[in-house]
Protein backbone atom coordinates (compact mmCIF):
# COMPACT_ATOMS: atom_id res chain seq x y z
CA UNK A 1 0.00 0.00 0.00
CA UNK A 2 1.06 3.50 -0.87
CA UNK A 3 -1.46 5.45 1.21
CA UNK A 4 -0.95 9.27 1.72
CA UNK A 5 -4.51 9.57 3.43
CA UNK A 6 -6.39 7.86 6.33
CA UNK A 7 -9.72 8.75 6.59
CA UNK A 8 -11.47 7.71 9.75
CA UNK A 9 -15.31 7.74 10.38
CA UNK A 10 -16.35 9.33 13.57
CA UNK A 11 -19.53 7.82 15.38
CA UNK A 12 -18.40 4.64 16.56
CA UNK A 13 -15.18 4.96 15.16
CA UNK A 14 -14.05 7.46 16.75
CA UNK A 15 -16.21 7.80 19.82
CA UNK A 16 -19.38 6.47 21.29
CA UNK A 17 -22.85 7.17 19.45
CA UNK A 18 -25.06 4.21 19.09
CA UNK A 19 -25.50 3.72 21.89
CA UNK A 20 -26.90 7.53 23.08
CA UNK A 21 -29.34 6.92 20.11
CA UNK A 22 -30.43 2.69 21.86
CA UNK A 23 -30.85 4.91 24.93
CA UNK A 24 -33.04 8.07 23.64
CA UNK A 25 -35.18 5.48 21.85
CA UNK A 26 -35.56 3.86 25.26
CA UNK A 27 -36.68 6.79 26.29
CA UNK A 28 -38.90 7.25 23.70
CA UNK A 29 -40.97 3.67 24.15
CA UNK A 30 -41.69 4.48 27.72
CA UNK A 31 -42.91 8.37 26.82
CA UNK A 32 -45.43 6.17 24.20
CA UNK A 33 -45.41 3.27 26.33
CA UNK A 34 -49.30 3.59 26.90
CA UNK A 35 -50.07 3.60 23.09
CA UNK A 36 -48.29 0.63 21.68
CA UNK A 37 -45.65 -2.42 22.22
CA UNK A 38 -42.12 -1.59 21.88
CA UNK A 39 -41.69 -3.93 19.03
CA UNK A 40 -44.04 -1.97 17.61
CA UNK A 41 -42.49 1.21 18.30
CA UNK A 42 -39.27 0.57 17.22
CA UNK A 43 -40.88 -0.73 13.68
CA UNK A 44 -42.78 2.25 13.24
CA UNK A 45 -39.62 4.73 14.15
CA UNK A 46 -37.16 3.13 12.10
CA UNK A 47 -40.18 3.01 8.66
CA UNK A 48 -40.82 6.31 9.67
CA UNK A 49 -36.26 7.64 9.86
CA UNK A 50 -35.65 5.53 6.67
CA UNK A 51 -39.27 7.20 5.05
CA UNK A 52 -37.69 10.76 5.86
CA UNK A 53 -34.04 10.01 5.23
CA UNK A 54 -34.42 11.90 1.71
CA UNK A 55 -35.75 14.82 3.60
CA UNK A 56 -33.95 14.75 6.48
CA UNK A 57 -30.58 13.12 6.10
CA UNK A 58 -28.63 11.75 8.71
CA UNK A 59 -27.87 13.45 12.33
CA UNK A 60 -29.88 13.64 15.19
CA UNK A 61 -32.01 16.55 14.23
CA UNK A 62 -33.72 14.77 11.49
CA UNK A 63 -33.93 11.75 14.21
CA UNK A 64 -35.50 13.99 16.93
CA UNK A 65 -38.33 14.89 14.04
CA UNK A 66 -38.77 11.94 13.01
CA UNK A 67 -39.38 10.37 16.57
CA UNK A 68 -42.07 13.10 17.15
CA UNK A 69 -44.04 12.26 13.49
CA UNK A 70 -43.99 8.88 14.64
CA UNK A 71 -45.76 9.90 18.44
CA UNK A 72 -48.11 11.64 16.16
CA UNK A 73 -48.77 9.04 14.04
CA UNK A 74 -48.56 5.90 16.45
CA UNK A 75 -50.83 7.90 19.04
CA UNK A 76 -53.57 9.13 16.44
CA UNK A 77 -52.86 12.33 16.86
CA UNK A 78 -53.62 12.51 20.56
CA UNK A 79 -50.10 12.46 22.52
CA UNK A 80 -49.89 15.12 24.64
CA UNK A 81 -47.40 18.78 24.15
CA UNK A 82 -45.66 18.10 27.15
CA UNK A 83 -44.87 14.48 25.32
CA UNK A 84 -43.99 16.50 22.24
CA UNK A 85 -41.61 18.58 24.39
CA UNK A 86 -40.08 15.66 26.24
CA UNK A 87 -38.90 14.26 22.65
CA UNK A 88 -37.48 17.75 21.92
CA UNK A 89 -35.24 17.62 25.06
CA UNK A 90 -33.87 14.11 24.20
CA UNK A 91 -32.86 15.53 21.21
CA UNK A 92 -30.92 18.57 22.79
CA UNK A 93 -29.76 16.17 25.84
CA UNK A 94 -28.67 13.86 22.44
CA UNK A 95 -26.61 16.87 21.40
CA UNK A 96 -25.04 17.93 24.75
CA UNK A 97 -23.38 14.30 25.50
CA UNK A 98 -20.01 14.23 26.29
CA UNK A 99 -17.70 12.76 23.99
CA UNK A 100 -16.43 9.11 25.17
CA UNK A 101 -13.18 8.42 23.01
CA UNK A 102 -13.25 4.24 21.94
CA UNK A 103 -9.86 2.51 23.45
CA UNK A 104 -7.15 3.07 21.57
CA UNK A 105 -7.90 5.88 19.23
CA UNK A 106 -5.46 8.22 20.55
CA UNK A 107 -2.74 5.69 20.51
CA UNK A 108 -3.64 4.95 16.82
CA UNK A 109 -4.08 8.66 15.74
CA UNK A 110 -0.85 9.88 17.48
CA UNK A 111 1.58 7.13 15.71
CA UNK A 112 0.04 7.43 12.72
CA UNK A 113 -0.35 11.65 12.31
CA UNK A 114 3.20 12.11 10.99
CA UNK A 115 3.62 9.54 8.46
CA UNK A 116 -0.15 10.57 6.64
CA UNK A 117 -2.70 13.08 6.29
CA UNK A 118 -5.99 11.77 8.57
CA UNK A 119 -8.87 13.18 7.77
CA UNK A 120 -12.43 12.70 9.07
CA UNK A 121 -14.82 11.63 6.73
CA UNK A 122 -18.59 10.97 8.61
CA UNK A 123 -22.24 11.53 7.40
CA UNK A 124 -24.29 13.55 10.05
CA UNK A 125 -24.54 17.17 10.46
CA UNK A 126 -21.73 19.37 10.18
CA UNK A 127 -22.26 21.53 12.86
CA UNK A 128 -23.28 18.32 15.27
CA UNK A 129 -19.93 16.84 13.81
CA UNK A 130 -17.85 19.86 14.39
CA UNK A 131 -18.79 20.19 17.54
CA UNK A 132 -18.17 16.41 18.84
CA UNK A 133 -14.67 16.86 17.21
CA UNK A 134 -13.77 20.01 19.44
CA UNK A 135 -15.26 18.19 22.61
CA UNK A 136 -13.29 15.22 21.99
CA UNK A 137 -10.24 16.77 22.07
CA UNK A 138 -8.43 15.09 19.20
CA UNK A 139 -9.01 17.39 16.54
CA UNK A 140 -5.40 18.81 16.32
CA UNK A 141 -4.63 14.63 14.69
CA UNK A 142 -6.18 15.72 11.72
CA UNK A 143 -6.51 17.77 8.43
CA UNK A 144 -9.45 18.81 8.62
CA UNK A 145 -13.49 17.14 8.46
CA UNK A 146 -15.50 16.40 5.54
CA UNK A 147 -18.87 15.48 6.23
CA UNK A 148 -20.88 13.67 3.09
CA UNK A 149 -24.25 13.98 3.29
CA UNK A 150 -24.30 9.98 1.76
CA UNK A 151 -21.31 7.55 2.22
CA UNK A 152 -21.57 6.33 -1.66
CA UNK A 153 -19.19 5.91 -4.09
CA UNK A 154 -20.11 8.96 -5.64
CA UNK A 155 -19.14 11.07 -2.90
CA UNK A 156 -16.20 8.72 -2.08
CA UNK A 157 -15.19 9.47 -5.67
CA UNK A 158 -15.34 13.68 -4.79
CA UNK A 159 -13.48 13.09 -1.58
CA UNK A 160 -10.79 11.62 -3.57
CA UNK A 161 -11.09 14.50 -6.01
CA UNK A 162 -11.09 16.85 -3.00
CA UNK A 163 -8.01 14.74 -1.12
CA UNK A 164 -6.63 15.65 -4.51
CA UNK A 165 -4.88 11.89 -4.73
CA UNK A 166 -5.65 8.93 -6.31
CA UNK A 167 -8.18 5.97 -4.90
CA UNK A 168 -5.44 3.47 -3.85
CA UNK A 169 -3.98 5.91 -1.61
CA UNK A 170 -6.68 6.17 0.48
CA UNK A 171 -7.32 3.86 3.83
CA UNK A 172 -10.91 4.62 5.19
CA UNK A 173 -11.44 3.04 8.57
CA UNK A 174 -15.06 2.50 10.15
CA UNK A 175 -17.69 0.50 11.55
CA UNK A 176 -19.68 0.04 9.21
CA UNK A 177 -19.73 -2.38 6.16
CA UNK A 178 -22.26 -0.38 3.95
CA UNK A 179 -21.05 2.96 4.43
CA UNK A 180 -17.13 2.84 5.25
CA UNK A 181 -16.26 -0.13 3.39
CA UNK A 182 -18.30 -1.31 0.63
CA UNK A 183 -18.43 1.82 -1.41
CA UNK A 184 -14.52 2.88 -0.83
CA UNK A 185 -13.55 -0.85 -2.42
CA UNK A 186 -15.58 -0.02 -4.92
CA UNK A 187 -13.83 2.92 -6.19
CA UNK A 188 -10.37 1.08 -5.64
CA UNK A 189 -9.81 2.54 -1.97
CA UNK A 190 -8.23 0.35 0.54
CA UNK A 191 -10.98 -0.37 3.55
CA UNK A 192 -10.23 -2.05 7.66
CA UNK A 193 -13.06 -2.50 9.57
CA UNK A 194 -13.20 -2.13 12.96
CA UNK A 195 -16.31 -3.27 14.06
CA UNK A 196 -18.77 -1.94 17.09
CA UNK A 197 -20.69 -3.83 19.23
CA UNK A 198 -23.96 -2.36 18.04
CA UNK A 199 -25.05 -0.88 14.46
CA UNK A 200 -28.25 1.08 13.58
CA UNK A 201 -30.41 -1.71 11.65
CA UNK A 202 -30.19 0.74 8.21
CA UNK A 203 -26.70 0.07 8.26
CA UNK A 204 -26.53 -3.55 8.65
CA UNK A 205 -25.64 -5.71 5.77
CA UNK A 206 -25.00 -9.44 4.86
CA UNK A 207 -22.04 -9.35 3.14
CA UNK A 208 -18.76 -10.96 3.15
CA UNK A 209 -15.61 -9.59 1.39
CA UNK A 210 -12.62 -10.55 -0.01
CA UNK A 211 -10.11 -7.95 -1.16
CA UNK A 212 -6.63 -7.57 -0.89
CA UNK A 213 -7.76 -3.98 -0.30
CA UNK A 214 -9.75 -4.82 2.70
CA UNK A 215 -8.96 -6.17 6.30
CA UNK A 216 -11.02 -6.59 9.24
CA UNK A 217 -10.13 -6.11 13.02
CA UNK A 218 -10.98 -6.58 16.29
CA UNK A 219 -9.91 -2.99 17.46
CA UNK A 220 -8.85 -0.23 16.16
CA UNK A 221 -4.74 -0.37 17.73
CA UNK A 222 -4.51 -3.86 15.01
CA UNK A 223 -4.18 -0.53 12.46
CA UNK A 224 -0.62 0.20 13.80
CA UNK A 225 0.43 -3.54 12.94
CA UNK A 226 0.38 -3.14 9.28
CA UNK A 227 0.53 0.34 8.76
CA UNK B 1 -6.92 41.68 -8.16
CA UNK B 2 -5.28 38.46 -8.60
CA UNK B 3 -8.11 36.37 -8.32
CA UNK B 4 -8.17 32.71 -8.08
CA UNK B 5 -11.59 31.71 -6.49
CA UNK B 6 -14.81 33.25 -6.25
CA UNK B 7 -17.41 31.71 -4.12
CA UNK B 8 -21.06 32.30 -4.10
CA UNK B 9 -23.21 32.51 -1.05
CA UNK B 10 -26.46 30.18 -2.19
CA UNK B 11 -29.55 31.26 -0.58
CA UNK B 12 -30.95 34.65 -1.41
CA UNK B 13 -27.77 34.62 -3.42
CA UNK B 14 -28.49 32.26 -6.12
CA UNK B 15 -31.60 31.43 -5.80
CA UNK B 16 -34.81 32.58 -3.55
CA UNK B 17 -34.77 31.35 0.06
CA UNK B 18 -35.77 33.86 2.69
CA UNK B 19 -39.48 34.29 1.14
CA UNK B 20 -40.33 30.73 1.95
CA UNK B 21 -38.84 30.70 5.24
CA UNK B 22 -41.14 33.91 5.20
CA UNK B 23 -44.22 32.10 3.76
CA UNK B 24 -44.03 29.10 6.64
CA UNK B 25 -43.84 31.91 9.16
CA UNK B 26 -47.38 33.32 8.21
CA UNK B 27 -48.50 29.71 7.93
CA UNK B 28 -47.34 29.05 11.20
CA UNK B 29 -48.57 32.50 12.78
CA UNK B 30 -51.90 31.44 11.44
CA UNK B 31 -51.76 28.23 13.43
CA UNK B 32 -51.34 29.86 16.81
CA UNK B 33 -53.20 32.91 15.93
CA UNK B 34 -55.51 31.79 18.58
CA UNK B 35 -52.63 31.81 21.16
CA UNK B 36 -51.13 35.26 20.99
CA UNK B 37 -50.89 38.08 18.52
CA UNK B 38 -48.78 38.18 15.34
CA UNK B 39 -46.20 40.37 16.88
CA UNK B 40 -45.77 38.33 19.79
CA UNK B 41 -45.48 35.35 18.05
CA UNK B 42 -42.18 36.59 15.71
CA UNK B 43 -40.34 37.92 18.68
CA UNK B 44 -40.78 34.45 20.41
CA UNK B 45 -40.24 32.92 17.30
CA UNK B 46 -36.61 34.59 16.33
CA UNK B 47 -35.94 34.24 20.00
CA UNK B 48 -36.55 30.90 20.08
CA UNK B 49 -34.25 30.51 16.95
CA UNK B 50 -31.22 32.44 18.28
CA UNK B 51 -31.19 30.70 21.52
CA UNK B 52 -31.50 27.27 19.76
CA UNK B 53 -28.48 28.10 16.75
CA UNK B 54 -25.69 26.77 18.97
CA UNK B 55 -27.54 23.33 19.10
CA UNK B 56 -29.15 23.06 15.86
CA UNK B 57 -27.64 25.71 13.69
CA UNK B 58 -28.87 26.47 10.64
CA UNK B 59 -31.34 25.28 8.39
CA UNK B 60 -34.41 23.25 7.60
CA UNK B 61 -34.88 21.07 10.66
CA UNK B 62 -33.59 23.40 13.09
CA UNK B 63 -36.01 25.71 12.32
CA UNK B 64 -39.05 23.26 12.08
CA UNK B 65 -37.82 22.23 15.76
CA UNK B 66 -37.74 25.85 16.91
CA UNK B 67 -41.12 26.74 15.57
CA UNK B 68 -42.57 23.24 17.66
CA UNK B 69 -41.06 24.37 20.63
CA UNK B 70 -41.96 28.04 20.40
CA UNK B 71 -45.84 26.27 19.81
CA UNK B 72 -45.19 24.33 22.78
CA UNK B 73 -44.19 27.37 24.77
CA UNK B 74 -46.70 30.30 23.52
CA UNK B 75 -49.70 27.58 23.97
CA UNK B 76 -48.64 27.09 27.43
CA UNK B 77 -48.43 23.01 26.56
CA UNK B 78 -52.04 23.28 25.24
CA UNK B 79 -51.38 23.03 21.36
CA UNK B 80 -53.09 20.14 20.01
CA UNK B 81 -51.13 17.23 17.69
CA UNK B 82 -52.84 18.13 14.68
CA UNK B 83 -50.99 21.20 15.13
CA UNK B 84 -47.00 19.70 15.76
CA UNK B 85 -48.02 17.67 12.76
CA UNK B 86 -49.40 20.95 10.90
CA UNK B 87 -45.81 22.28 11.59
CA UNK B 88 -43.86 18.87 10.25
CA UNK B 89 -45.54 19.22 7.10
CA UNK B 90 -44.47 23.13 6.76
CA UNK B 91 -41.17 21.95 7.32
CA UNK B 92 -41.37 19.20 4.60
CA UNK B 93 -43.41 21.76 1.91
CA UNK B 94 -40.13 23.69 2.72
CA UNK B 95 -37.50 20.95 2.06
CA UNK B 96 -39.71 19.97 -1.41
CA UNK B 97 -39.71 23.79 -2.16
CA UNK B 98 -38.53 24.13 -6.18
CA UNK B 99 -35.82 26.42 -6.81
CA UNK B 100 -35.75 29.32 -8.32
CA UNK B 101 -32.82 31.19 -9.70
CA UNK B 102 -32.32 35.21 -9.04
CA UNK B 103 -32.22 37.26 -12.11
CA UNK B 104 -28.80 37.02 -13.74
CA UNK B 105 -26.71 34.36 -12.04
CA UNK B 106 -26.59 31.94 -14.91
CA UNK B 107 -25.63 34.60 -17.19
CA UNK B 108 -22.83 35.53 -14.14
CA UNK B 109 -21.84 31.94 -13.92
CA UNK B 110 -21.69 31.18 -17.54
CA UNK B 111 -19.26 33.73 -18.11
CA UNK B 112 -16.68 33.54 -15.22
CA UNK B 113 -16.30 29.70 -15.05
CA UNK B 114 -13.78 29.51 -17.73
CA UNK B 115 -12.17 32.28 -16.29
CA UNK B 116 -12.02 31.58 -12.23
CA UNK B 117 -12.38 28.28 -10.17
CA UNK B 118 -16.08 28.71 -8.99
CA UNK B 119 -16.99 27.56 -5.54
CA UNK B 120 -20.90 27.41 -3.09
CA UNK B 121 -20.14 28.54 -0.15
CA UNK B 122 -22.93 28.52 2.09
CA UNK B 123 -23.82 27.55 5.94
CA UNK B 124 -27.33 25.72 6.61
CA UNK B 125 -27.54 21.98 5.88
CA UNK B 126 -25.54 20.18 3.74
CA UNK B 127 -28.21 17.03 2.22
CA UNK B 128 -30.68 20.21 1.75
CA UNK B 129 -27.81 22.81 -0.26
CA UNK B 130 -26.38 19.80 -2.64
CA UNK B 131 -30.11 18.90 -3.06
CA UNK B 132 -30.89 22.27 -3.83
CA UNK B 133 -27.88 23.01 -6.34
CA UNK B 134 -28.95 19.82 -8.14
CA UNK B 135 -32.45 21.11 -7.94
CA UNK B 136 -31.14 24.14 -9.53
CA UNK B 137 -29.68 23.03 -12.56
CA UNK B 138 -26.45 25.09 -11.86
CA UNK B 139 -24.12 22.49 -10.23
CA UNK B 140 -21.77 21.87 -13.18
CA UNK B 141 -20.66 25.48 -12.83
CA UNK B 142 -18.83 25.20 -9.76
CA UNK B 143 -15.99 23.11 -8.69
CA UNK B 144 -17.97 22.31 -5.53
CA UNK B 145 -20.23 22.76 -2.29
CA UNK B 146 -18.68 24.06 0.59
CA UNK B 147 -20.68 23.89 3.71
CA UNK B 148 -19.56 25.85 7.32
CA UNK B 149 -21.30 25.83 10.29
CA UNK B 150 -20.80 29.73 10.57
CA UNK B 151 -19.41 32.04 8.22
CA UNK B 152 -17.05 33.35 11.16
CA UNK B 153 -13.54 34.86 10.26
CA UNK B 154 -12.11 31.46 11.56
CA UNK B 155 -14.08 29.21 9.04
CA UNK B 156 -12.98 31.18 5.90
CA UNK B 157 -9.81 31.14 7.08
CA UNK B 158 -10.34 27.03 6.68
CA UNK B 159 -12.05 27.77 3.58
CA UNK B 160 -8.62 29.82 2.34
CA UNK B 161 -6.45 26.64 3.53
CA UNK B 162 -8.65 24.25 2.16
CA UNK B 163 -8.73 25.80 -1.19
CA UNK B 164 -5.06 26.34 -0.99
CA UNK B 165 -5.41 30.06 -1.97
CA UNK B 166 -3.95 33.57 -0.31
CA UNK B 167 -6.72 35.76 0.88
CA UNK B 168 -6.36 38.52 -1.48
CA UNK B 169 -7.06 35.19 -4.17
CA UNK B 170 -10.64 35.01 -2.98
CA UNK B 171 -13.57 36.85 -3.99
CA UNK B 172 -16.92 36.40 -1.94
CA UNK B 173 -20.24 37.02 -3.31
CA UNK B 174 -23.22 37.20 -1.08
CA UNK B 175 -25.95 39.02 0.37
CA UNK B 176 -25.27 38.96 3.97
CA UNK B 177 -22.95 41.94 5.19
CA UNK B 178 -22.78 39.73 8.53
CA UNK B 179 -21.82 36.69 6.72
CA UNK B 180 -20.96 37.43 3.69
CA UNK B 181 -19.03 40.22 3.49
CA UNK B 182 -17.38 41.49 7.05
CA UNK B 183 -15.45 38.16 7.82
CA UNK B 184 -13.86 37.93 4.36
CA UNK B 185 -13.12 41.71 4.58
CA UNK B 186 -11.64 40.61 7.52
CA UNK B 187 -9.23 37.84 6.56
CA UNK B 188 -8.05 40.07 3.66
CA UNK B 189 -10.08 38.76 1.22
CA UNK B 190 -12.13 40.58 -1.40
CA UNK B 191 -16.12 41.06 -1.40
CA UNK B 192 -18.81 41.67 -3.45
CA UNK B 193 -22.06 42.46 -1.72
CA UNK B 194 -25.46 41.84 -3.79
CA UNK B 195 -28.49 43.01 -1.48
CA UNK B 196 -31.72 40.87 -1.35
CA UNK B 197 -34.87 42.75 -0.67
CA UNK B 198 -35.68 41.01 2.29
CA UNK B 199 -32.88 39.93 5.19
CA UNK B 200 -33.49 37.44 8.29
CA UNK B 201 -33.45 39.70 11.30
CA UNK B 202 -30.46 37.62 12.83
CA UNK B 203 -28.52 38.57 9.67
CA UNK B 204 -29.13 42.44 9.56
CA UNK B 205 -26.29 44.81 10.73
CA UNK B 206 -26.36 48.25 10.72
CA UNK B 207 -22.72 49.14 9.29
CA UNK B 208 -20.99 51.01 6.15
CA UNK B 209 -18.06 48.94 5.08
CA UNK B 210 -15.02 51.43 3.40
CA UNK B 211 -12.73 48.77 1.51
CA UNK B 212 -11.17 48.88 -1.93
CA UNK B 213 -11.65 45.31 -1.47
CA UNK B 214 -15.40 45.36 -1.17
CA UNK B 215 -18.10 46.80 -3.99
CA UNK B 216 -22.08 46.75 -3.66
CA UNK B 217 -23.37 46.43 -6.26
CA UNK B 218 -27.41 46.48 -7.39
CA UNK B 219 -27.54 43.52 -9.16
CA UNK B 220 -25.57 40.42 -9.70
CA UNK B 221 -24.92 41.14 -13.56
CA UNK B 222 -22.53 43.98 -12.56
CA UNK B 223 -20.06 41.51 -11.33
CA UNK B 224 -19.03 40.93 -15.52
CA UNK B 225 -18.45 44.84 -15.39
CA UNK B 226 -15.47 44.42 -13.46
CA UNK B 227 -14.07 40.96 -13.26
Amino acid sequence: MNLKVIAFDADDTLWVNEPYYRQTEEQFYNLLGGYSTQHELERELLKTEIGNLTFYGYGIKGFVLSMIETALRISNNTISAEVVGAILDLGKQMLNQPIELLDGVEDVLGTLKSKYRLVVATKGDLLDQERKLKKSGISHYFHHIEIMSEKDDANYLKLIRHLDIAPQELLMVGNSLKSDIMPVLNIGGNAVHVPYHITWAHEQIEHSIESEKFKSVVEIRELLGFL
